[in-house]
């Protein structure tokens, strides 16, 4: 035991919050004097288990801390009855029980698991700060008495005063009707859920449950143009309980974004027929996670959203005509808070929802939460964070700034523009290496473990086809081809290299190159060619838009968002120059970040007020309006870039002979120097 | 002008509130600055002329104010504009545009008409002071821009907080798919509906116009159990447009409250039937007062109602059964707000309905508004208020201490236990006289003007027939019965007065009275007396816990309220002893206090505060738990009271001799002694 006069020092992690306790105080009432998020329903009664700490032993020098078991309190009868009705996992202690002796270094462990409940799929494994904005708070209410002519309700809000510190406390209407069933069911014990949000929120009573309810979901939501992904999470434990995700049906109302603008404003009902497609999609997940989880769609609490702007305002029932053309006005931007009811998803009748804010008429909520996952606004580097899409969303910052703009990129990354495009699907070419010397290819499908020029490949490839070439494989092959000197700098298909191989076809007035002689036949053509040198020539012009108002000339790490960026290879990405030179270790699919956005504001309601006020502070960059955006587009239609160096690239890939420039008009194969300065 | 040094002195009226302001200060300014509502909708851009004040001339010792019309800047291009082409009123101007030159004194008018609207029936004449929970506020909009992609929604929110100084406005979700249109619409310039009932709410935007929108109403609503009354309210001038009422078709599942109770208790959809009915009246009233001031539906912004415990619950949706049955728990005691639509009563989207506080489980949200329209926390006066119905609500106090309870009086005074008791209708004997000599009776009934013994009663009464007795028939009967010696103070009907008159006449072991011998014949029986004493005797003891809890052995002024309190006589009554004595000139019917008071709450959200608060305070009295209400109850048995005098009644009444407490036992007719002490 620590015998120092001093209060003991307790230590929580991980947060690091540490605080001096008069001798006998709570771990629980000590986590919340520090502002520590530890989870509580029964208010201290030992009932609900969800408190649960352990101590770390041993002798902390940094912190001056020799924390050991024995400087908590011993196992009472409280903590022992629950012990022996639920089971207490080996070191756990129950911290609204177990009272502060001596120095302590307490771990709050992010994943309590009460009711052994089998977790199918982590959206992803990290784990965050918990602060959900719904809380489950269990209260004893007092029963009616003719002197104190207090309503039902009011007691128990008097007792959510009492013993949660909720004042004030505002109540669902649909409740009231209700009240007094629930608490006489509950012998006057409940479990009220409240949901506060803001800080000045004033609470808010959005479900009563008779006795304790120890459990509450909530959902975060991706609506992609074209896939929408959605996990449910434990509000309680933060644990993801189940994942899906379903492709988007307003594909059927027009492919990429602006046809679905499109569909709108040629459809007097074009718009409410896409709210319903996207609302009845987002139901079926619901009931898809819920079925996974084992978890009753009455018991999702909070719900969180993001999606593009046009996916934004269609699914809140908004008419995306004003982002189909300057000035590209949203209708709304900043963040969106409702009753999921409102927006057709029932679940509880009390059911919140929060939507992320837009960034721009076409920066969305999707690229919010996901600069709110990868957090540029919280580091020194300078990040690039670029979401790929018919319209990409570029992000650029760091803790001093951040900027964000948009780039009319066109469909070509998804398949859309290229000969033998198609989306990536089983018998999609997706991986592509060309042998510099023989121009031979040799490449991987979909599907299909092995690479073409493996053993086993032409087995496995005939039952599935090979059907065309994704996204992935479009930047591959046209790297390759640029890498082998195929296709020169400004992207030439070489016909005199027809002589040398016959993988290089005449068609009319130019040439293309034959990557699989099969059924069908998938060639790169020159224009194919083209369409990836314009798409990532916008892409690339955006990014140097924005680095040109941070006033940097290069960036310490990139982030690749969305599906693209999950399954391009940062490498090709860097010779094709669709993103600035970087380390390439510090290249990264961020996978879909906007997702763990959402969740992470599902969990947190801390971090909407991060992401809201990272968002008024983002400068947004309306790319058509940079004078300067014409001669980046320019020199980016060169491989990697006319005047941009790519020296960290240099260093594992060699590069062919860059011109001059002073031969900048003049397409050719000559070559002088590597590129490596 | 005013020459000296200091700043004008500005005294505004009726509020009486005063200040001084720099030379140039606009009317309005100076009395937002001062907490003086002066309405304006277009925020001082002098085109809704709903800020007009007058200037009253002269020298005003008292204040130390000489005011004059030129005082105030003479009228500029603005004011001159409006005046053009909508017309000032003489002496009228703009206090937006009007600047402060010299001392003043500021009329605000209560009744600033725009559209010239017809006032087709005052609610009553009362005036009081307006500061409506929702508020239009006129804002010109920033349009779109490329560069600042915040959304019109936001710059909307902007807008307000410059021009309103509304921050942090919350927005019902309804407006969101709405607001790009009636921007543009509006070209930019729209008139928002902000609602903010306390001054610690969050604004919310609830209603959005293209334009100027320069009115905006409220309705206020009492339910009782027999009559629902609604006013319609301009909630920007206050006044009154519109006035209707209706029977209660719940009268079809019972007549009185517990067999409404009832009902629901032995019909599994009796609850749903009877929430379903008084909502179906409620929206035929709303459409009958919109049609009555020619107001769309659509421009109902706000509402409030009031009603006694059960119609309250009844409305909400609430099951009542347990304020059919000891402890008499209500669901909600505190005040309710909500959307209209989410009870059926689809005005407006944004409509917010408000519901005052219940005192008691007997002592609703009626007698909640009544108090707050009469006021006894607000005077030094000991004030009772009752409301008599199927119970009878009490509510006795002064600025110091307000106490309340509910008396089972029963139905007698409604003519429900009286054998020739009926409703109040045409045809039903309403007053009566007895000549003490003869015992004749003369008597007046609904719907003809003269008295029985009057030239034309006759020829008039047999169109409408003779009917029967209404409550404050039998009260003024069983008085004069009693002071013309017919029954004795123990209410015994004196049988050997058969001898004297053929109107006595001789009913088995009791004696009855003739009043009327026509077809029906109608007579006032010992079983009528008996019921009228029991309900008088509840009320009386009652009234006497009250003033015990009070400590005071007399009241100074007397409100009855509701409809009964509107037509008995309050000298009846003080005969009868349903009320303690008091002088007569202070007993007062107090009309719809109930009404009056929900309409207080519909322009003046301070109101809703004011009886919160007071609600909070009240003390309440169960009378079935206090030892002392059977033994007040006994004594009020007797005719006016066995025990208390009434010497403010007895100065303008002939009391019958009155039996010395020794004799309390015996039934009988001696007298001893007037009661004059």
């Amino acid at each position: 035991m620590n015998l120092m006069t001093a209060d003991p020092l307790v230590l929580f992690m991980p947060s690091g919050k540490r605080g001096r306790f008069p001798l006998g105080t709570s771990v629980l009432d000590a986590a919340r004097q520090l502002g520590v998020y530890v989870e509580s329903v029964c208010g201290g009664r030992a009932t609900c288990g969800r408190c649960q700490v352990s101590v770390q032993e041993g002798h902390f020098a940094k912190h001056g801390i020799t924390s050991a078991d024995d400087h908590l309190s011993p196992v009472g009868p409280k903590e022992e009855r629950y012990d022996r009705v639920r089971g207490l996992p080996d070191g756990r202690r129950l911290s609204c029980s177990a009272q502060i002796l001596g120095d302590l270094v307490i771990d709050v462990p992010q994943d309590t698991v009460i009711n052994a409940q089998v977790v199918r799929k982590a959206a992803d494994a990290r784990v965050f700060d918990r602060n959900p904005a719904v809380r489950m708070c269990y209260v004893e209410v007092e029963e009616p008495d003719m002197e104190k002519p207090l309503g039902d309700l009011d007691r128990l809000l008097a007792a959510l005063a009492t013993e949660w510190q909720f004042e004030d406390v505002e109540v669902d209407f649909h409740l009231m009707p209700q009240v007094q069933s629930i608490l006489r069911k509950g012998e006057w014990k409940v479990t009220a859920a409240i949901h506060k949000d803001r800080d000045d929120d004033r609470p808010r009573l959005i479900a009563l449950y008779p006795g304790l309810k120890n459990e509450a979901y909530g959902i975060a939501c991706d609506i992609g143009s074209t896939t929408i992904a959605m996990h449910l999470s434990s509000l309680l434990s933060g644990r993801t309980v189940a994942s899906a995700g379903t492709s988007n049906p307003q594909i059927r109302f027009g492919e990429d974004l602006m046809s679905r603008v499109s569909y709108v404003m040629m459809n007097p009902d074009g718009r409410e027929a896409m709210t319903i497609a996207v609302r009845d999609a987002l139901n079926g997940l619901i009931d898809k996670v819920c079925e996974q989880g084992s978890v009753a769609r009455t018991d999702i609490l909070d719900s969180v959203f993001v999606g593009n702007p046009i996916m934004h305002h269609l699914f809140l029932g908004i008419d995306p005509t004003e982002l189909g053309g300057a000035p590209f006005a949203l209708a709304v931007s900043g963040a969106v808070k409702l009753k999921s009811q409102d927006i057709g998803l029932p679940m509880n009748e009390g059911t919140r929802t929060y939507v992320l804010p837009c960034i721009a008429g076409h920066v969305g909520a999707d690229a919010a939460a996901a600069t709110l996952s990868e957090g540029p606004h919280r580091q020194e580097e300078m990040m690039l964070m670029v979401d790929i899409g018919t319209n990409a969303e570029i992000v650029l910052g760091n803790a001093s700034r951040v900027v964000a703009a948009s780039s009319p990129t066109g469909p070509a990354f998804e398949g859309a523009e290229i000969s033998s495009g198609q989306r990536a699907a089983p018998g999609a070419i997706e991986r592509v290496r060309i042998d510099p010397l023989t121009l031979e290819p040799r490449f991987r499908i979909i599907g299909v473990e092995p690479w073409s020029d493996e053993p086993g490949f032409a087995e496995e490839a005939a039952s599935i086809g090979i059907t065309g070439i994704c996204g992935s494989g479009i930047i591959e092959v046209i790297a390759e081809m640029f890498l082998a000197g195929i296709i020169s700098e400004d992207g030439v298909v070489e016909g005199s290299l027809a002589e040398r191989s016959s993988r290089i076809l005449e068609n009319g007035r130019t040439f293309s190159y034959l990557l699989h002689d099969g059924s069908p036949r998938i060639t790169i053509t020159q224009n194919d060619v083209r369409a990836i040198q314009l798409a990532k020539a916008a892409l690339y012009a955006g990014v140097k838009l924005l680095m040109d108002k941070q006033g940097v000339n290069h960036v310490d790490r990139i982030g690749l968002a969305g599906a693209f960026g999950t399954f391009i290879d940062p490498k090709y990405a860097l010779v094709l120059g669709l993103v600035p030179d970087c380390d390439l270790a510090k290249v990264k699919a961020v996978g879909n970040a906007a997702g763990t956005g959402a969740r992470m504001c599902l969990l947190n309601r801390g971090y909407r007020r991060e992401i809201e006020e990272t968002v008024r502070r983002i400068d947004k960059i309306e790319t058509a309006l940079e004078p300067k955006f014409q001669e980046h587009f320019v020199a980016a239609m060169a491989l990697p870039n006319k005047v941009d160096s790519f020296p960290n690239l240099a260093q594992v890939v060699n590069l062919p002979e860059r011109k001059t420039l002073s031969d900048g008009g003049e397409a050719g194969g000559r070559r002088r120097r590597r590129n490596r300065e």
